[in-house]
């Protein structure tokens, strides 16, 4: 049985952002780069927090991630725009793409704007959050690696393909964070440090055949080898699996396809990155009253969480819900950081000369 | 075993046509119903086609279908608009809002239209391939009677609020059409006729429990006991049931929340159907070229298409291509027509008076 440490937010987000100013990034770059970080590390998405501090060290020097590099927009219109990322820094990319299409939603009613040659963003759901913030709907979207196969098909063609969606209302935000994949691959990682087998459903191996031993599907999928994760519905048409696929190839399409950049089987390959995203936001002035649109959905919201329970079910939530709460909790309490993680911090550490006081 | 009567689709086009003007409608109203119905009949989705005939009669008869009413447009901007559809037929208001959302999309790029106090639209696919047939990419989505519970929930309160995205492309465009439950309402009233159990993971009973007798799950639904059918993702987290949960809350807001309209837990009450709708269309130019948007497309289709098949598969489908091919056969082979659904047209063609020859 492991002990796990809680650490105290302000310190960790101290570490994280001197980490990055000591991986060459300017300091407003470390503290708009920690800021994603640390709000997945709040929210309880630990995969995609300050625990990739290592990961991103080895995208940068692998050359994928280009230190000093800026976004540039090389197309646009009123409501619209197509965003290189030129290899910068994911997160930097994506706050200066969706920045640009909350302007336009402010001056036009709606931007869209789509993202190409980036790297890996973070949580998706930072980005619709920032529009949401504003009284804004937002919409974020990425691609990624090759991990998810089409329905009958055995190769990753797709990544896991997030779609993350905010819509202000009271007393808190919706917020839909999902990948289009049957379970983030994340999961099957968490199954394979804690050594059980995932459920049927999950994932194919190279062979075309269902899989549940999460060391071959972490493996297969790392080491490109075929066989990969399942689209949402699973295997079969039986419990939809079409649908989670056709939402993935949406992705592509408003990632990859819009702004001429690569699908996520074309990703990680030569040296470059080439990771895609898409950003929109809308005013819901552009429909009438925003005050009553969102009083009329904060109802419906509340609707659904008073509705009858399933047996055995004490709560429905509300997408955002338990982000939240988790948020507010570790805000005070602090952050779990499991003892490996936090080997490779004190490792980080030493080689970047940070102090590392846990 | 029953025979099933193929019937030639121009003569199912005359007969439903004529039924229509038989119901009241003008004849280019008749016509622009009924072509939505036999694009249903033709790609095979049988359960929203000219089998609804008598469906539609009873809507007209319980008032909850004007005749002669209008849709108008109550709001707009150069980008976007709110359409009331003053409880005229499904289909004539929805060709005039996604007509209105493709017209604002030659204008402004893009065109986003949500519609309140409407009726049952037939297929959403309809009208997105509206867009998609003049080179734009359209989205339709529909709320409708309540059907599905929220996740740990057991009481309906969505409609299985179907999701359409088309997309232009070679050599077909792509056209997603699915419904954000884990299968349409259709599929348990077919296993049902059939006698045969449901599996586990469709849907649930009022007492909040898995259900898998078809007649349960029909008749709880149908009557509004309680219990329905589950979100795309099934009954738990643990295979995704919170995301389709969460599209479905998307299409609520995007048609009921925009529009000021009712969310599928309130509609089809006294005496008023209230179904919501929202069209969006946007032109690809206005990512730049919208040739070479639509070549990477098509390209990234075809490499999903070769892609390698999972054990004991032939062939990876592109959303659409199956209606395609199902179409292109009936429009020679006739449209296959049930007996018991037969026995109802005859019934309805002695009523109204219409030559039926079948």
């Amino acid at each position: 049985m492991q002990t796990i440490k809680k650490i105290d937010a302000a310190a960790l987000r101290g570490f994280t952002e001197a980490a990055f100013k000591a991986y060459g990034f300017a300091p407003e770059e470390a503290e708009q780069i920690t800021d994603v970080l640390m709000a997945a590390d709040l929210c309880g998405v630990d995969t995609h927090g300050s625990q990739r501090l290592d990961m991103y060290r080895k995208n940068i020097a692998g050359g994928f991630v280009r230190i000093g590099a800026k976004p540039e927009t090389v197309f646009e219109t009123p409501v619209s725009a197509v965003v290189d990322g030129h290899a910068a820094m994911g997160q930097l990319v994506s706050r200066y793409a969706m920045q640009l299409a909350i302007d336009k939603a402010k001056q036009s009613g709606i931007g869209m704007v789509s993202v190409r040659n980036s790297n890996h963003y973070g949580i998706a759901a930072y980005y619709s959050s920032m529009a949401a913030s504003q009284g804004l709907v937002g919409i974020s979207m990425t691609n990624s690696f090759p991990i998810v196969v089409p329905t009958y098909g055995r190769s990753p063609m797709m990544g896991t393909n997030p779609i993350a969606v905010a819509i202000p209302a009271d007393p808190l935000d919706f917020s839909l964070d999902a990948a289009t994949s049957v379970v983030a691959f994340g999961k099957p990682e968490v199954y394979n440090k804690k050594g059980i087998p995932v459920p049927l459903g999950w994932a194919i191996n190279s062979q075309g055949v269902d899989e549940t031993d999460p060391q071959i599907i972490v493996e297969c999928v790392r080491q490109g080898l075929g066989g990969g994760m399942y689209p949402l519905g699973g295997s079969s048409e039986l419990f939809g699996s079409h649908k989670g696929y056709g939402y993935a190839v949406l992705v592509e399409f408003f990632a990859a396809s819009l702004s001429q950049g690569v699908t996520s089987n074309h990703t990680m390959k030569n040296g470059s990155a080439g990771i895609c995203h898409y950003f929109s936001a809308f005013n819901p002035e552009i429909f009438g009253d925003a005050q009553a649109i969102r009083r009329h959905f904060s109802a419906y919201l509340q609707e659904l969480r008073e509705s009858e329970k399933a047996a055995g079910q004490e709560r429905i939530y509300i997408h955002g819900e338990k982000e939240a709460e988790c948020s507010r909790e570790r805000k005070t309490g602090g952050i779990p950081i499991l003892p490996k993680t936090l080997d490779e911090m004190r490792r980080l550490a030493e080689e970047l000369g940070l102090p590392f006081e846990w």
